[in-house]
């Protein structure tokens, strides 16, 4: 890349979210304040291109934009508040122009000021072939507020925050190039769920006020999947309850079998999936109400050693993790 | 690469260094606990085969000691302790094997014991070709203690805390097959500077003790291009004196154009350099030797708008920051 550090000036924000910046870009480091009665999280991600994603499935911007939401998931996953954000990419020496990688760095921006979300730091270097955009975020959670996989219990409630399956089907039309072929309309929600999927701060932070028991994780890898984490960490069973998902119309007309991959297998929903006790249930309903926020029960906990059932139309069978393969 | 998760767990720390870690690898993101007295530091550093090492260059568990090693650095160069790392790599299909990647893992381990800094995070991607290595690295510095390039003034002494052109002495034996033709004694520890080299974190956290105005960098891109950096953000001139300079009698029987090439723009040393007033440089040196350290004067600050000059027998020329080139 020629002029790498105008470059870097030109994607560096102008001005700063966060007054507990204290030195940004422009240094060996980042520094920043903290305050005692959080604790920090941190997470990191990587996209690779030809693995994550293709030219043919994602406009550039949405790249930048779904690097920065998918680390900005898992700090939802906690419950966390996101606050800085560092950007590590790996350019091939051919194919990518700078007014690519710049529009890549808007899509990350767009997501950033939404959530108030500095960037402070990063690397950039060449590679040979293919793209790899790493992003590491922090973030604060109340001292000791922990939303962890390891914390269901029997007798909980298992919840989602969404419709999951969104992406999967979305990635399944493009792939397939049947987008042209759907309704543009409708197709819209999912196309936006694989290419800009919303991390869910929000509730997130919901989760995370109170001292409420909470289990959390985010469905990256499908619903199946981080069930299966979740039982797994906390040494109990989940059933899910099938016809307690919310199964998005268009998914009517194709087979049951196909309505499972999306939804149980599919990934990259982003949608938050966890437990809390039947007690605390109701408290936390209407508090996502107030919000405007969606809790739905998908199904329940039980006493066992890590497996996940599926019941539907009340029989039941296990569900294995096997999740999510990219293509 | 099969039973991801089982290899994961193969290279999760069993044993955490740092009691502030409450959530290490296995959720979404880590959590751990701060204390306001202190800022938090942060840096990213990526390394790509084919263009930062190959296998001829670096032995595979050198390519994860080197990755930690510059994100080290970049900390050594705030005056930083570290603390925590996170790892996110990005594996080719195929020519990596499951125990070449532990053995990069344990190259990492080996200097993250060292320095008690805890593995917490991280991501485990696959790639087609080529391997991609991102290490994130979080400290911690006294509140409000910032060594940044921006704070150079006229009159200041220029130190390096160790030799320079080490690194690119031994690369350049190693492209060209050299490496078997020299004394392997001597060679040994260029071979040391090249592969493994020793983040200058005592350096730097000695220079960050007292409230002693200091302007630092690490020597990553080399010494030129760091003078350049620190002059051009502090808006003086820098002149380093090559008879200062500490010169490795191995480079003797070089032309002097060699010379310059591996020490003042052959980068990768990690060394830390710097300027201080010449009132607290005395200071400075005596704290150094109590710590067995080096603290070396090779030149000085002039008012100035940036430019750095290098002064040989009493002659000055400017320098430019062209530093080094990846091959």
């Amino acid at each position: 890349m020629n002029n790498e550090f105008d470059w870097i000036q030109s994607v560096s924000p102008k001005k700063l979210h966060q007054p507990s910046v204290k030195v940004g870009i422009g240094d060996d480091a980042a520094i920043y304040s903290v305050h005692s009665e959080f604790d920090q999280v941190v997470a990191v991600d990587t996209m690779v291109e030809g693995i994550h994603f293709t030219r043919k499935t994602m406009p550039i911007k949405s790249i930048g934009y779904k690097a920065l939401a998918v680390n900005l998931s898992d700090l939802a996953a906690m419950g966390a508040i996101p606050l800085y954000y560092l950007v590590s990419v790996a350019v091939p020496k051919q194919g990518w122009t700078q007014e690519e990688l710049s529009k890549m760095y808007e899509g990350m921006d767009q997501l950033a000021c939404k959530w108030q979300v500095d960037l402070i730091g990063g690397d950039t270097v060449s590679i040979r072939d293919t793209l790899v955009l790493t992003v590491t975020v922090i973030g604060k959670v109340k001292r000791d507020r922990h939303l962890l996989r390891s914390q269901a219990e029997e007798g909980d409630v298992l919840f989602v925050t969404g419709e999951v399956g969104l992406s999967a089907y979305a990635l399944e039309h493009l792939l397939n190039d049947e987008s042209p072929r759907v309704d543009q309309s409708s197709f819209a929600r999912f196309l936006k769920a694989h290419q800009e999927p919303e991390p869910q701060l929000e509730a997130g932070q919901l989760l995370a006020k109170g001292d409420g028991r909470v289990s959390l994780n985010d469905v990256s890898d499908g619903l199946a999947h981080e069930a299966k984490e979740i039982a797994e960490a906390s040494g109990v069973n989940i059933v899910i309850d099938w016809d307690s998902l919310l199964i998005p119309q268009e998914f009517n007309t194709h087979p049951i079998e196909k309505q499972e991959d999306w939804m149980l297998y599919g990934g990259e929903d982003f949608q938050l999936v966890g437990t809390v006790s039947a007690h605390y249930w109701n408290e936390l309903v209407l508090r996502f109400k107030e919000h405007h926020l969606l809790l739905h029960k998908i199904g329940r906990v039980e006493k066992g050693e890590g497996t996940v059932f599926m019941k539907r139309h009340g029989t039941r069978s296990i569900i294995e993790k096997s999740g999510y393969h990219h293509f």
